[in-house]
């Protein structure tokens, strides 16, 4: 990183400001968020449940996080607001079913990126699991909140490697 | 786990409920929450400043982080609504300056516990950073959101070991 | 309708979406709804008032029928958020002073269709007008929330026809 | 009714007012509100699913109606906030399957009745399912939201008889 | 004032924190706050209207503000949130007709006080004035928001002479 | 003004509306406001901070008045809901230190006018100034709120001469 870098959310002052975004033409925008929560195996099984008993719990985080989604200009101070055209969420047990791990999709066309509402929208439907399951396993563990890709705008495509 | 455990949030066919607390005392609450961010030693500095230069980046992500906290009921399905009466966000850069810490303590007294408002206050402020550093380091990482401590309320007390 | 016709808010595996309207054009929309609640004619008067005392209660009514409209995507989770261009109440007694009627009409330029602003504009005024008497008449009843038009869009022109 | 009696929500001017319930002692409080969806069979067949491919539908309009309950303040411009200590949804097909059934609880201990958030939750349900449904059948008709029973609160108990 | 007076909303580093209100006892809360718009005479009499031909305008002033009142720990980012108990506002033309005084009264049950409530009700109440009447005269001003009295709470009552 | 003349935001009946603006072009708008605190110079002092200890008070307003511009049609009932792409705060001590001198703009791009995103944004910065020194100084006086300039539209720009 050059060396005086600094951030583009703050003035020269280093005052916190909506950055200007007027000039910026609006395109097509995607962004891929991951995240994963550690549980115990029988939280896992609780939360998923079995074929036979199939309970709300996903579909309660799948919709938090949907709903956080258009939410995010309302959470992170310097974010602007957009009209966010499609959100998917994604929960998946992970081989082992020590964790599940959750995938958002998040797309707009405007001037600005929508890696904050996938983001958002991940640790969301994370932190509803947590909250369903935490009578039963107090300590699991939200982890690995990461941008995995990005599409549309000035600057460029991004894909997560790791 | 005992087989037949289940979750609290949902009913005995399985469907999404806000659990009836209607019958539980009011008692002091206290939940403390960690999360860090993982990012390069440049951006840590950018957001941390320095002491001749100190933006309001961590100002931000507190503000975001303690006003988050108050949201809490409108972002997780089947919380209970509360009235906070503290919280608190603390930030500090970790050894070797590759990572933030957030400490997040949320008070209450009241039937229900706290501890979805600290992890709250504690995850928006790791997207808060997340947000202002974004266009100089995409590849931040939000790690180890977890219940630290928890006091109060019939289940009993509570303290992270690891 | 044909056989196996499926939600377009789920996806295959029946989760919940927001559902992509990226590939959509930006098309003049509007929607009107209705919706009626049935009172004693006692409870009309009060709430109607007369030419001589005319009070709030039916300003209220509309102004809570306008926020709601801008209220919708944060209140029906899979609801794309838009920005109304027009929003409208009007509540008139029908015949026999046993019930008010209420009709909204939203408008915007958009991908999608403002059915359920107008629906939500409707029904909150609806309850609205149940919260500032029911201390005079609990056995109100809301009903008849209907889409009676719909114009814009790929789907077409629709008019109820009753 | 006594000639003369006028709306609590309104003052001697006929202005709106969220009255003063300062002086009213906080109880157990507890009401239960109706609503029905009518729609064609193929429509409720989609929205209900059936064995062996249960979507969220049903799920997304539980949580809607517990997370609209919450807001109810914020939708009805006089109501008093108030910490709700259970809500729950519960939607069943109706005989014939021409429509859906939902019925909403809600709970707190304080100075006001819950009664507007039992009849929020039910309407945001029936307005959810709408959404969810509205490409297949434009002509499906909320109707019948009342309050079915209530207690708690000196105004005395309620049960609909109808 | 003694030297060395901070302000309690900031720890000993300067960092924002919603101070600790969990050690105060509940007790009967009331604010009184005052705004002012000042316009023309014409505006003026377009908001109020005539007796002949009253419209909303004053009407939506009130519930905005009563409904702002509501927001208040929404807004205001270390503000507690509290359940209000009532809250009134009153609008009237000054004599000459160039102003219109706005008085707001809150009232809560708990630990800490109602003024940021009042006053955020009463300001919002003057900004939705000047909204409505924006296009006839953008020269209104909003001015002398004040608390004018306060009661309840250990710091004692207030009541401001001027 | 010309006799007759009235406010766009009631209908002819004096009913209000959200008034329409589906035909008007989308242009480059920009708003500025302005808005005064005025506090002793200990309270001054106390909020600003020396250069030794420069706490977040600043921040705490700047940031409000930011999410709050973000908030206004939720605030302001009549108010047209926008997407933002510029907000910034700037809050200056005023000569003699007796006050505080806050200056919010607003851009977007579209149909409507940022007078209401301006005018909210600074009236919320000075109300969380007042928030956070109100245990030093009840008496201070938010005023001066008013639209400095405005641009872009048809009505065409304005500058206030004072």
């Amino acid at each position: 990183m050059a060396s005086g870098q600094t951030l583009t959310h703050l003035d020269a002052k280093g005052h916190a400001r909506m950055v200007d975004v007027g000039d910026k033409p609006a395109t097509r925008r995607r962004a891929v968020a991951g995240a994963r929560i550690e549980a115990s195996p029988a939280t896992i099984a609780a939360i998923v449940g079995d074929t036979l008993k199939k309970g709300d719990a996903l579909a309660v985080a799948r919709i938090a996080g949907i709903m956080a989604a258009k939410k995010t200009a309302d959470l992170i101070p310097l974010c602007h607001p957009l009209a966010l055209s499609k959100v998917t969420l994604d929960i998946v047990p992970e081989d082992g079913c020590a964790a599940l791990a959750i995938t958002a999709t998040a797309e707009t066309t405007g001037p600005t990126g929508v890696e904050m509402e996938a983001l958002t929208a991940a640790s969301t439907a994370a932190l509803t699991l947590y909250d369903m399951a935490k009578a039963m396993d107090r300590g699991m563990r939200i982890t690995d909140i990461v941008l995995l890709e990005k599409s549309g705008g000035a600057s460029g495509d991004y894909r997560r490697t790791e």
